[in-house]
């Protein structure tokens, strides 16, 4: 797995800074995850290819997680796109895509499909056989979800050399990896276990961003690999995030230790501040494993 | 006058070239005409002030003239703009604006106030005691609208000696610069002439994008001082003309040459060509005064 951070500021671009939008790169998919004002220029400065990018996600209709959208969605048809885009997003966004197609009078040479939110409970919004992706209900000024990208349990990798000691036929291979016990060539029953190893254990990737401390949707990203969760503020600013709805790095790494997760990441940070370093300081003080995202920085999780 | 060029390529924007946007200060206004993604960087990176900015001029409602206009207008509330701004564009694009704004239940904190275009003649939509603003309909694949920003006519320039030696009293300053002629300190009415110079001749800018060859707008850009012309092919792709309704830079020389403009400045490049000379060397064929857009430049008119 492998996340690749696009944007990672809040509120408004400037020449050096980014607004949120992410890649996460599982198994063979490519996840867009926001998608702020520049977006696109932002996945040709990171050389990811348009085409690999079949589903947006969209936490929230907040202009630096979205503005970005309807331009990827216009290039798309320049390149010449024939392939479905599904997009995943608060209730609104398909009018307000629509609306600019129309206004433009843009031709379609792709579908796209929305899939729009509206529940404040978790729900399964994509699953196939390797990967699934549920929202994370979050508490923001406007309706938010952040996302959970989980692997499924692999196949069991097959040991080679105690397949052929116990004389099975190679025809067995792919019901091996699925687990199952095999007759050999003698007709003796072999167990699974004795012929494979265990696949690796699954990683997942939690996406909070924006939200106030929120301790609800632990529930929800408990125990995965890595959080990315937004910290806007630093605590000497703690006063700002009653009404902004936004977390600071002290919330988010409260957030991280209290579902049990192997490493954070913070980002959005406001503006405000020159140096970030101090959002990592202030995390570790609550959580060890603290990371900053940086706009092109990309993670191997 | 000045004109800065913030973005003169068209189609998607890319890591270096930006879409149309363009600044015109004329007369202490900043009049920003079209607005695609990523303008509100590109006035960062040209050390523009956002506050200065009180008039929007949208060509149309393609998204490489427009798509950065949401982000903008956010960028000026998050700034805690409080001044009116002025949009002028076609039917369609108040929808758009509000619904993003109520999308994300953005407050307001300064008035907007939409002028929305549908005329198929050119109109007055801009004027003060110094300048004005016509559109000029164009020929697009949807409704277009060029601009033409025209100086007035300014006061008269004093000529000190000749004032001294008139024995004219200087409270007449006021009345002199507006043209009218004086009875000097002995009672003898001194000839305004006599006693200013003629003011600068008015400056004019017009800007003509997106259209296809489309003489039917001449009259209405007669004689400007500068024309900004699309140019998005050379005419070795004149045949994608047709289809997309743009020009060639012959074209846009031919416009230049029959509405006797003193400047031609091409723009609007299709991103298949990676080198810009081609269309100056096209153009000069046909008008000798040609100058090349490019993002970031500056032009003194």
């Amino acid at each position: 797995m492998e996340l690749t951070i696009l944007g990672c500021h809040s509120a408004t671009p400037k020449t050096n800074t980014h607004p949120t939008a992410q890649v996460l790169n599982i198994k063979n998919h490519l996840f867009l995850i926001d998608c702020g004002e520049g977006t696109q220029v932002q996945l040709r400065r990171c050389r990811i290819k348009f085409s690999r990018i079949k589903h947006i996600f969209i936490s929230h209709l907040h202009g630096d997680h979205y503005f970005g959208l309807i331009g990827l969605i216009s290039t798309f048809m320049l390149l010449g796109r024939d392939t479905d885009l599904h997009i995943y997003g608060p209730k609104g966004i398909k009018e307000v895509i629509m609306l600019q197609l129309k206004l433009g009078k843009a031709w379609f040479n792709y579908p796209i499909i929305f899939h729009e939110l509206e529940s404040k409970s978790s729900e399964l919004i994509f699953e196939d056989d390797k990967v699934s992706v549920h929202t994370v209900p979050l508490k923001h000024r406007v309706y938010t979800n952040g996302f959970v990208f989980k692997e499924k349990l692999g196949e069991r990798k097959i040991n080679i050399e105690a397949v052929k000691n116990a004389n099975i036929d190679l025809s067995y291979f792919q019901k091996i990896k699925q687990g199952a016990d095999i007759k050999n060539e003698m007709g003796k029953m072999i167990k699974n276990k004795s012929i494979t190893f265990d696949p690796e254990p699954p990683k997942s990737y939690a996406f909070c961003s924006d939200t106030q401390y929120f301790p609800e949707c632990i529930p929800t990203i408990k125990n995965v690999t890595v959080l990315y969760h937004e910290s806007t503020f630093l605590e000497e600013h703690k006063a700002l995030c009653a009404n902004t709805r936004h977390s600071t790095a002290k919330d988010a790494a409260k957030i991280a230790k209290e579902a049990s997760v192997k490493q954070l990441i913070l980002g959005h940070y406001s503006t405000r501040y020159s140096n970030i370093e101090a959002f990592k300081e202030e995390a570790k003080e609550v959580f060890d494993q603290v990371e900053l995202a940086k706009d092109g920085k990309v993670f191997q999780i």
